[in-house]
């Protein structure tokens, strides 16, 4: 560690769950990229293509059950209700905290120039079109496609 | 961005949950990455294991509590039969998409000359032995000998 | 792939979900990264922060539901006592391989001298403050200060 090593000057970052505790980690390390001045590229895979598809991304849950992060015991974990309620709790935090919801929280992501890109095994996988997603979109790339956006940068799979 | 960065040489997959859908993302970007001719090594560590367990691997199921992307409420998701139910539904879904089972699409890696890798900790941890893994593993390696392999490279973790 | 590639000089992990089998990679990553000399430093964010918080991070949980690892029917994992039996089962078998508890685990890193950091924002989601966690927490920094550290290095996100 003699000289101070290079910033970093860009991060792609995966996001493959549909949690709303799965998506924020990913929008939250790419917020802070793009304030730093960094590229920063999403890719959303699997579950997580939820978080750009146009109707389903206002309605991201937290996962109640299985996630003792929660403090709750299983079976009341699993009544109905409960991953409303808890929905409602980290949203009202969020709001708190001036996060502002996952469907504004990527149209602000994507002003600041981040990019927005579907993994297209997913999009097929689940018969899904470029019409699904938020206008925000860039593209629907495959897996080599994301492995050369990426080059020169950190890649981190969330 | 002044000039083009140099392309990705090298990933280092670690695969550390034992469901399906904790399993398939590795696997497919693992599989992106030889199709670029990239060097890719796969790292697999806690219930990872099960992926490259030879009685284990055909039998990985999707969660379907604690996994709001299923879009199942909690205690349907909870009744016997539910997860079997969503594992078909996925496993069809990959056969439509040309993508094989796990125990298939991980020889195709391995062919493909990927490095397949189990982590010693966790092998010791669940009391197995090398025996326990199919034929194309090609070593139980250390945390520390995982770092050495990856050098050069990028190391993600699924 | 011509010459041997410089080896790994610093990890930067991030530690994101609070269940035992959430904690346990991220910090045996971190062990081997400190045993073979290199720079280390983790940052527990969103649920993460579990395993620093003083009262929290002796109670960490397996998730014995939505953890089809775990192989158990739903229904069963959701029993009340399943979760502390399958916990009991992993914190014996963690004793057996020397892998110590969560609180002596991070203690143990600590002293090697790697870098234990908690995420501001989700520091302030949770209404916690500095006094919350273990005396070994270096500081509390942002997303961005978080970039800063881990340049030079690999981010590993777990």
């Amino acid at each position: 560690m003699a000289a101070t090593p290079a910033p970093i000057e860009k991060v792609s970052i995966i996001v493959s769950k549909g949690s709303l505790e799965g998506v924020y980690p990913g929008l939250i390390m790419a917020n802070g990229a793009r304030a730093e001045g960094m590229e920063c590229n999403l890719f959303f895979t699997f579950f997580g293509l939820d978080a750009i598809h146009r109707k389903r991304m206002e309605h991201l849950k937290v996962a109640t059950v299985g996630n003792p992060g929660m403090h709750l015991p299983t079976l009341i974990g699993g009544l109905p209700g409960m991953s409303a309620l808890a929905t409602h709790m980290m949203t009202k935090k969020m709001e708190e905290l001036d996060i502002p919801p996952v469907g504004e929280f990527m149209e602000m992501i994507a002003d600041t120039g981040a990019g927005i890109y579907a993994c297209k095994a997913s999009v097929d996988m689940f018969h899904l079109e470029k019409n699904d997603f938020i206008p925000q979109l860039d593209d629907i790339i495959t897996v080599g496609e994301f492995y050369e956006m990426a080059a020169g940068g950190q890649i981190i799979f969330t």
